[in-house]
């Protein structure tokens, strides 16, 4: 394998009792991972965390290792449960400083808002020793960079501003493209055909996305790879093998 | 502790690399936790990963060992990226085997369908050996359960339909209560607030839920308890300490 061929992942750990009680659907895990794609960087796991330090540090120091990048979303607010800036400091041995620079942003933040800049809010201005800021440009508390980690809020609009900043700052490999062919048939019926173009392309995988819409089934095959010639040809097969056998197939998807 | 004050958890394993890149948002992790909540029992971490042995097996034998129950959703279906029962299998050390009464629904399922009960079709009536199945009201396939782990559809209706059946067969605790006030303030204003709340009730657990909408910033403080008084009286110190400062605020949630 030469440099470039290097596959580039990511992990991500969700922090927040509000996802595991149910009560807030996650929209970072797809969000971070639609982000990374065209990073060319591959979301390799995610996982999701109680707001207790030894299950963050727990996460962060297993996936940190493993990838060449580990975001976090959510827990750097400025309440009694925001807990992430403590968990990761601990994760990696270093204490937590007040960052001057966070500082601030957060006084020129807060200086025409009632209260000010509050004993809670000055929480937001914590990092690990040695940190970086990310630049948050929807509110005024920023992420956190440190190592191979970023911090970044739980509140979807704001991380996407935070990934917004990151974008083309991080190293990645070739993105990961991909096409859809969309077949009105129970995906069961063509098991052997999407095996068989799978094979055929050793650096193509292939995803098959059953539906039930309009009283009938269908499926979306979901072709990914990093090489253009090699996923055009991939459709091309399944495209044909599929006509050949006589099935109602949509390429772009149904 | 008595045995009536454990608490049981749980676990789950999202599996698929259609989460993973981005493609489809997931929706079993809230289906799961407010099942869950409901059976008392708490959903204490949720991992994503993708369509990989190694993958899928390392996280159920990681997770099954430290929760009461460990579900998993995806990857049960017919085609080649579906390989749940054999990671899991692989993870228990035991073998895989065609269920009898598997097959016999599939055979019914299939037998007035186009191809009738394929070769791919049959894999979903591939089970680790010793497992029981879950009954799928939505369609043929059905969900399995081996020792303390639950295979579940990826396709979040029809999870819903094995839960259902689940519901109520398995042993659980007093299940997790939870009460909202809702104020037009930004959480930071309040942390201290919420946290003397948190300090006065060991039983409850306040979380903090800001957002943004009609042009003001507010939140929703979340609070959860087993105990019906504790949660009563935190709710009342909480809105008390609101009333005090002057803030505009809204039992049940905004």
């Amino acid at each position: 394998m030469n440099a470039s061929d290097k596959i580039w992942t990511a992990a991500l750990v969700v922090i927040g009792d509000e996802i595991l009680s149910g009560r807030t659907h996650d929209r970072n895990i797809a969000q971070l991972a639609s982000w990374l794609q065209v990073q060319g960087i591959r979301l390799a796991e995610a996982r999701v965390v109680s707001d207790d330090m030894d299950a963050i540090a727990e996460a962060v120091n297993t996936l940190r290792v493993r990838n060449d990048y580990l975001f976090t979303t959510g827990g750097i607010g400025p309440t009694h449960d925001d807990i992430t800036v403590d968990a990761v400091a601990r994760a990696l041995g270093v204490g937590v400083v007040v960052h001057p620079q966070a500082r601030a942003i957060l006084e020129r933040y807060y200086a025409d808002k009632p209260g000010g800049l509050t004993e809670a809010r000055l929480r937001m201005a914590r990092v690990p020793d040695g940190a970086d800021l990310i630049e948050n440009r929807m509110s005024g508390a920023p992420g956190i960079r440190i190592e191979n980690i970023f911090l970044m809020a739980g509140v979807p609009h704001i991380t996407a501003g935070m990934l917004d900043w990151l974008t083309g700052r991080l190293e990645g490999g070739a993105p990961l493209i991909s096409e859809t062919v969309g077949c009105w048939t129970a995906e069961s019926e063509v098991a052997g055909i999407l095996r068989e173009v799978e094979k055929a392309h050793a650096n193509c995988q292939v995803g098959s996305y059953p539906f039930f819409r309009e009283g009938r089934v269908g499926a979306n095959f979901v072709i990914r790879s990093t090489d253009r010639e090699e996923l055009d040809s991939a459709v091309d097969t399944l495209c044909e093998a599929l006509g050949e056998e006589g099935y109602d197939f949509t390429p772009g998807g149904i």
